[in-house]
């Protein structure tokens, strides 16, 4: 499938990068930006990372063969409402949204008039926001789930699939659920996780932070006005990961409160492991 | 206090950066590397990062005015014993541990017959490991702890102090105890915190982890035989740290739990803390 134009809902760090992308891979395809950011619409002409910039949605889904959602994962349902009501027959919608099970499950149940959503979520990102922080080449760097239920469409779900694996060279299918607890174990968990170390240190403490620190909290920066939804949307699989979390942690606290050698030994043997298996991720080129 | 002769025990990351960074601050000082890792005594010789290259710690100690530790943090006790035995009258030693409760009031009781010693911590360093990753600049980028108590020889806590503000542009004068307690806290606790994301999230979600989770736990991949030690050494703080994330944890557990708009309100506020607070620290340079 090659759209003869694309729209994109949202032109913050993960949407006009999108733009970006876009523009690179489908030469001769319309790229519509839509957001009632008019300074994001701006930057995005300026940078001709889109041909049209619309600030009204009705416009700019109209003439739109697929359309790209790049907003928190909140504002995702009633953005799906209207676009149902101003898209053409047909048009394909995907999101970029973190969390999939909620917006898949409640689409599913839709009677959409024009519209066939199928979800997606691409790994890709940082703790930033916003069109400044935005390039066309965050998309190569992580993978793309593409969500696959009973309920979905096999020709759309395989034209949104094509589309992504333009942008982003790692596609891989999966069930909503099975995407919301993975995000929650490698993503979810640790945003809340460094929050929490940030929260729990004596702020006389922080001025001597160090580098591993520094990269531990990172993703604390995460703004809440994307991260807040992301936690409510994906409550369940955040709360039991949490309880995970905390398993691992009691058997460090377990271990490190007893004195013998033999918990000694054990506390060496789960750090080694964890170590190791950290140690085998690679960061994707 | 120019010494004339420098002796590092231990040519590690720590070590060898050490190593490597006298040479370049003391002009005229003769630099001794002690190890009995042979191939790291040959790395130091080959960059000219210590004059001599002892694997022997009795010779390699008589002839230093200045002894610096740079090896894991459960060794410095008996190292302390050994130097005093070998080591001229007046000696003065210092270290690089992480944890400086436990060996500063050890070396504070004993009647050592040669040595003074003045526990210090550089907080640099990262989660590699050998003399391969050590490089002389480590040491200006990160604060370097010089711990003082009621017991401190005054004239030796100076000259120690002088000799760190060669390497570390921060030298901070502190307590035992509040040092322990700070690193717990930025240090300690976001290791053992680090390692339980990587063991909690199942092993078929780590391949999809971004840069986020390959940030907030590249730490874990810290060695064993360095934060073991750690561990026990500060066993105490640590715990009491561990506890301190644990409320802040169950706060954001509790919120998240609960359904309600206020809820939801309280959430958003936290997450923009830890966001505020996070982005306060800045990496030093």
């Amino acid at each position: 499938m090659k759209p003869k134009s694309i729209a994109i809902i949202g032109l913050g760090l993960m949407g006009g990068s999108l733009a970006a992308a876009c523009r690179k891979k489908f030469s001769g395809t319309k790229i519509i930006g839509i957001t009632r950011n008019r300074a994001a619409l701006r930057t995005a002409l300026k940078k001709k990372w889109v041909h049209q910039a619309a600030p009204d949605l009705k416009r700019g889904v109209q003439s739109a063969d697929l359309i790209v959602l790049c907003t928190p994962v909140n504002t995702l349902k009633p953005l799906l409402q209207q676009i149902d009501r101003f898209a053409r027959r047909g048009t394909l919608v995907t999101d970029a949204g973190s969390v999939k099970s909620e917006i898949v499950s409640w689409a599913g149940k839709r009677k959409f008039k024009n519209i066939t959503f199928v979800g997606a979520h691409p790994m890709t990102g940082s703790h930033e926001r916003g069109i400044e922080a935005a390039n066309p080449d965050i998309y190569r760097k992580g993978f793309t789930f593409v969500t696959r239920t009973a309920k979905t469409q096999r020709a759309a779900f395989t034209k949104v699939k094509d589309f992504w694996k333009k942008i982003s060279p790692r596609v891989v299918e999966i069930t909503p659920e099975a995407h919301d607890i993975i995000t929650s174990q490698i993503s979810h968990v640790p945003h809340l996780i460094a929050a929490c170390l940030v929260l729990a240190a004596d702020p006389k403490s922080l001025p001597f932070a160090g580098p591993g620190f520094i990269d531990a909290t990172r993703i604390a920066q995460g703004h809440p006005s994307v991260w807040l939804p992301i936690f409510i949307a994906n409550r369940k699989a955040v709360l039991k990961a949490v309880s995970g979390f905390e398993k691992k942690l009691s058997i460090f606290k377990k271990a490190l409160s007893g004195a013998g050698s033999g918990q000694a030994r054990f506390l060496e043997k789960i750090l080694a492991q964890a170590g190791q298996e950290r140690a085998q991720i690679s960061p994707l080129k």
